[in-house]
């Protein structure tokens, strides 16, 4: 089904814009594979010749993309088993999700599978795709990076957009499955597939409702013990619930039960498609936080105020610093500096590098601390840092050259001392953004996400503590 | 104190990357003012000549900046007196938020300023700024965007990140005033300036403690059926509260007591800037929600039921369809689309542009509907499209065309019936973001925030409805 050597599109069309075309043509860019496109009112699908039927293919399919209208369905997978084809994908609307008609006719398709011995994808699903294998039976799509976190989505938009908003951060991805109405294949068993597949580090899941919860739940525990697994699940508030079954057929169930399981199976639950790319951040660069006390570092009172506030509200504690670091950072800072944590330079800005570099060290390293946060504007592009803060481009291009050194020198340390450090500002430049992707350093524009995010990976880590 | 024709620079220096040096250089890239730099240590700045004292200046100074070390301003204040300055920002530290002696320090100027007939700024403040006049007496800056929006600011940094991330949004600014320590002119009375003026069409804050909490309110109250108030209020927490003490000296006094006060006043309080800015981009150019009740439209359910979850939990209501509503859509839409709020277009999307915007369109119409939240990927770059679509490029850019003109129409349909539209996508791109900005359509990053943004506007709509 991932990595199959010969895929037959049934219902591939030469129209642009529509499904049986986009699917064609991302499947076209994968290497090493047969397409076969099926489609008996058409002579070529993108210069390659059609087939009538499925059955008319000489060699054998190990996939079956079907995209056909949904009363076609039953026949063209009936072929497909008498073909041998062992997998599917079915695309095509127009089932359980519409009413009793479409249930009816979607227990059909479990019928014909299960006598058939074929498994497969959907219906009302968008496909799924494989980036070792370069697989991709998406429509829509620009092409997936290729990285650790594997997909599974309950809405094939949602896990698209997800995955689109992942990759602008430069997060890359290993598996996506639009899971659909679940007729055959469950969530759940994407989910026992990704926690085995090498490729998956991390696991994400868009669910509106789970079909084998007490499976599902069994199966995170053994999980999350060796890879995250953080899930969006929705159809929490009235409306919503009801949005969830006339589009997916789910029961969304009730959000206390499923609150309790997420955290006895040591799921992180986050609200949206943002939070899981604001925790895979850091997930993906950083230790986890040993504890959630955490220590703020800023150039300006009011920015340590708001990021002690967010932290407080999530539920971390802004700790008291030990007295060693207290007795550093005065002897570092201006004696108007804050005299606790948060820690304001009172003025005191990076441009001044061995005082502010060592206070975030002295921060860095105390023992009270289990992670920092650093409020700074980011501002790394040379022209705007010198017009900003008063100095010749070329000094300006030398400071960000040390500032650059300064940062990786406090990141290693960070590590070392098996601490997360993020960068919180709403400023923050391309110049600096690509720099600190680099380094592996999340970035966060408000300390509200970030507070929350420290929130997840230290609950997380204390899961895995006591799950020992 | 905003558009002085004469300008003294006390401490001005010509060390790059100091508040002397970058006071001076943002002060002369202001037009017709004369700027006097004070020094008696050096004979110029920046190619002007420096005087050993304001005393020294031949010619009336309107506003003296003072940036000497703290137990030197009192001289310098009196020295401003005898020479018959009538207005001064005081951007040195080290005054009341450092202790006792600070504070006797401070008493000293509030004694000179008030028996010398100055008003001051400050002390311990990052100055301030006037797009209308031109002026700006900030030290790191990168010019200001004019426009409707004023700050005052009780953190400098605060004030000026909130500025930054509102520039990069395309937000323009009348005033800027960092209040500092307050020890003359409280935030009390930059409320009562911004309130008459006229460049000033939407008043932003950052408050950590007020020094006049019953003017503020009246004053507020007074504003707001006018012009909107928008602030965050800081100090919340336990030691966010306590670093409020070291950073302004404040007391941050009890939450529950603002908030009933910010309610009573027309107040509209956000957690963050971030939320500032995101209020701003509707307000500034969106009619206010008659009520709560959003309509929703989605391409992929999925997206639907994440909003619709997010718009209930923010007190919002996901209201039931008006029967002619239902009825247009059955008639524009694929039958399986979702027969509700939200309209899950069930896979036709905006290249569908007839049946799509039509149905758009009927929500906007809907007496039961007084805001619509539009779910789609935004890719107007015509390469990516083409991609994303398997479109070629020539189709791509056509279909771009026409699309805009829908957006258009939509929205000065939107306009008639008094309704705001919001955009709602992670994904957005360059193209699709200035085309947005442009027309006036504001577009978030998720539902959550949009959401957010509706409570506060229906609110808001309501508490004017009330306050006739």
């Amino acid at each position: 089904m991932f990595a199959p050597d010969s895929v037959a599109v049934i219902g591939a069309t030469n129209i642009p814009g529509t499904w049986g075309f986009g699917i064609m043509r991302h499947l076209l860019d994968s290497v090493n594979r047969n397409i076969y496109p099926v489609n008996p009112t058409v002579s070529e699908v993108l210069g390659i010749a059609t087939y009538d039927s499925v059955l008319d293919i000489p060699s054998p399919i190990d996939l079956a993309v079907i995209v056909v209208p949904a009363p076609q369905v039953p026949i063209v997978l009936q072929e497909c088993v008498q073909k041998g084809v062992r997998t599917a994908v079915i695309i095509s609307a127009g089932f359980a999700e519409t009413g009793e008609q479409g249930c009816e006719l979607e227990n059909e398709l479990v019928r014909i599978a299960r006598q058939g011995g074929i498994r497969f994808i959907g219906p009302n699903c968008m496909g799924h795709a494989d980036t070792s294998s370069h697989l991709c039976t998406l429509a829509w799509s620009e092409g997936i990076t290729a990285g650790p976190v594997g997909i599974i989505s309950q809405s094939g938009n949602y896990g698209g957009q997800m995955m689109r908003a992942g990759m602008a951060l430069g997060i890359g991805f290993s598996k996506f499955i639009s899971t659909g109405n679940e007729a055959d294949l469950h969530l759940e068993d994407y989910l026992e597939y990704l926690a085995q597949d090498q490729n998956t580090s991390v696991i994400t899941a868009y669910i509106e409702g789970l079909r084998e919860g007490r499976r599902f739940f069994q199966l995170a525990k053994r999980t999350t013990t060796r890879k995250p697994v953080i899930v969006v699940k929705a159809g929490v508030t009235k409306e919503s619930s009801r949005a969830v079954r006339s589009h997916s057929g789910a029961l969304a169930g009730s959000d206390a039960v499923y609150n309790a399981a997420f955290r006895q199976a040591g799921v992180i639950r986050v609200q949206d498609d943002d939070e899981i790319c604001d925790v895979l951040k850091a997930l993906l660069n950083q230790p986890l936080p040993k504890n959630n006390r955490i220590g703020i570092l800023t150039i300006g009172g009011g920015l340590g105020v708001v990021a002690a506030q967010d932290c407080e509200q999530e539920g971390l504690r802004v700790a008291p610093l030990s007295p060693s670091t207290m007795e550093k950072l005065n002897a570092y800072l201006p004696s108007r500096w804050s005299h606790g944590n948060p820690v304001d330079t009172a003025g005191l800005i990076a441009a001044n590098r061995r005082p502010f570099f060592s206070s975030l060290l002295a921060l860095i390293e105390d023992e009270n601390i289990d992670a920092v946060l650093l409020l700074v504007p980011m501002i790394f592009n040379s022209e705007r840092l010198s017009v900003f803060q008063s100095i010749k481009k070329k000094e300006a291009v030398a400071f960000l050259e040390i500032q650059k050194e300064n940062f990786v020198m406090v990141k290693e340390r960070a590590k070392e001392c098996s601490k997360p450090m993020f960068v919180v500002s709403s400023v923050i430049d391309e110049e600096a953004s690509s720099f600190l992707f680099r380094e592996g350093i999340p970035a966060y524009h408000n300390p509200r996400c970030a507070a929350r995010v420290l929130r997840h990976l230290a609950w997380y880590n204390h899961y895995l503590d006591s799950a020992k």
